[in-house]
């Protein structure tokens, strides 16, 4: 076990640490078995689709899952953040995408160093400006750079074909970066509940980024890298066949939002791997209980978590504050006791794993490991 | 300056770090002159109304800040968590109040650990089985108790005056637990925006303590600690003299929340000295710039932050998922640039805080200390 676990030990924070029920909470809990089956089908799915795997470890944020993924034959990762990416680098993974802009001076420093030990590093831009801070930064070293292309969402990324066409040129002008290709994220349709809907969607926005290639590619930018897609829409992308590399998060530790969406499989090819465990400490009313989570142990930006184990049928959850939330049972029959554990599926995966310093690894409801959220926190 | 503040320069984080415009961002920022005034305010308004303080540490989660509390007068802090109360007495704070029960097997004996170093530990309990685990974990060693008592959100506390007394009497046939008194905390009238309307509710559920105080008492219970209030009350609390000791948190620091409700002064009593400073990743559509804040970087709980510094008057904020989120200048007349600071002041403080490391120590907008956000993370 690692270093992080002899300090809870330490701490006393494992108490018959083998078993689940005794974790002191809450605490974030990672099925290994159902983890490594996630990553084992999407793996499939990619390879027979003949599309190139890039997990985006924005999600975990995990050396431990990067490499579980990189053995079923990802190519590399995403990172969204620098220090994201320096973290994950100290930790070994050594081909890294970063998805978003690096502008300021320091952090562009920053990136020049990171390129120095990483040799596959790449990095989007979406500006001439930061074309030329870039160069500034990097004494000569080369850089390989994607073009962010935006889908429609005006968040990042060049807002049309000619402007995408004027990148590449300013691009192609500087001796220290690299053209690779194309980063084409349609976030706004990954979480469209139906299928059919999310398909219609994300084909109109494919179409339009065969515009951006085709007047690419007149002018000698034809993409080698077309990265892009999510959980929501990795099927639809690897049919369309325009991207050839996914950039999908969510499915290795699934998520509330993302169980509610019609992934297109027949049944759900992902299942829950993430679980936040709280537990009652306080229950004195008919058919409610107060668990120890609250707004610390779980993002709130997507509803409340499902709760998948220590409550009855048709239990709610509502949270209650900074530290705590209720699981009430409507038909007020069921009495919680206190100490009893209740399981959360958490409602996003991704904003809910920074809170914490570390997965509990349980396999069988036993305590198997304990690995760190390496880049937790590591937003700047 | 701090340990933090060696790993900071070592990870290459601080660049030309005497100027808050080049912190790395997003970046948690404290204005320290303003933090001492507010500080200064409410312990010369606690003073004035001979009612002690003790400032509730779960929202600042930093030995630092619960120091200076102390130093003004403060007869100590709270911790929601037992976590939280075991990384602030690694650093010296040795009066905490635990105001959430400890329940599991695992916590209590870290709480009985805890008690072991720090004499004047005091938790709530709110349940008459929470008295006896307690008691056997504590082998014989004393532990001051105040009964939780609910004002009607049924988070947690005893549902009813006579409920406390039948809590009271465990209390009392228990050898290990020394009763001090009671603790009642209004959370759902902390937030009412009208000081009126906030006064009547508090006025009313503080009515209803009396009546549990009165039972109490009459059975020869009457509390020494009556804990409780917030931000929010804290003038009526006062004003009412119901409640001995002040359980306010956000005072500190400030947030959004808090600054849209009138706090019965003439004008705020308290500033913003908290910030979350993001910085222009993304600047392709007229009047609008794509920030590198999301939900990673502030709670979501609370609704947007205001915008601060960086952004024409009438600007908008928009979360744009978990990295990035959107200013827009709705007369698209202000030309954002890459690289520009966008300061904000944060929705909710507490949860907030606890996504960072560290707080940036400004004055005069030069940095002039980094400060660990002691437990941030210790929700356990």
């Amino acid at each position: 076990m690692s270093r992080v676990h002899d300090i809870e030990l330490h701490r006393g924070l494992l108490h018959q640490a083998d078993s689940r029920r005794h974790l002191n909470t809450p605490a974030l809990v990672l099925d290994r078995d159902v983890l490594e089956r996630n990553i084992a089908r999407m793996a499939a799915f990619a390879s027979s689709k003949s599309i190139a795997l890039r997990p985006h470890a924005k999600t975990h944020k995990s050396v431990d899952i990067a490499r579980r993924q990189l053995a079923a034959g990802a190519v590399g990762v995403c990172c969204a953040k620098l220090g994201e990416a320096e973290a994950l680098a100290e930790g070994g993974i050594d081909d890294i995408l970063l998805t978003s802009p690096v502008v300021s001076p320091s952090a562009i420093q920053r990136l020049a160093s990171l390129r120095a030990r990483c040799a596959s590093l790449k990095v989007v831009v979406d500006n001439p400006t930061n074309v030329a801070t870039l160069c500034s930064a990097l004494g000569g070293e080369r850089l390989d750079v994607l073009i962010d292309v935006d889908p429609g969402i005006r968040r990042t990324g060049v807002a049309d074909a000619e402007a995408a066409l004027r990148l590449f040129k300013a691009i192609e002008g500087a001796r220290e970066l690299t053209y690779r290709g194309l980063q084409y994220y349609c976030g706004a349709q990954q979480h469209l509940p139906s299928f059919s809907e999310r398909h219609v969607a994300v084909h109109d926005r494919t179409q339009y980024l065969e515009t951006v290639i085709a007047l690419l590619s007149k002018h000698g930018a034809r993409p080698d890298i077309v990265s892009g897609g999510g959980t929501g829409s990795h099927r639809i992308d690897a049919e369309l066949g325009v991207l050839n590399e996914l950039q999908v998060g969510s499915y290795a530790l699934m998520d509330r939002q993302y169980a509610e969406c019609d992934l297109g499989a027949h049944g759900s090819p992902f299942e829950y791997a993430l679980f936040v465990d709280a537990r009652v400490v306080s229950a004195n009313h008919a058919g409610m209980a107060t668990l120890d989570a609250g707004f610390k142990a779980m993002s709130t930006d997507g509803g409340p978590p499902a709760i998948v184990g220590g409550a009855p049928p048709g239990a709610t959850f509502h949270f209650m504050g900074d530290e705590h939330s209720a699981v009430v049972d409507p038909s007020k029959t069921h009495a919680w006791r206190i100490g009893d554990l209740v399981s959360l599926a958490v409602p996003h995966c991704d904003p809910t794993v920074n809170l914490y310093d570390t997965y509990h690894v349980v396999s069988d409801e036993t305590l198997v490991d304990m690995w760190p959220v390496t880049a937790r926190g590591r937003g700047r």
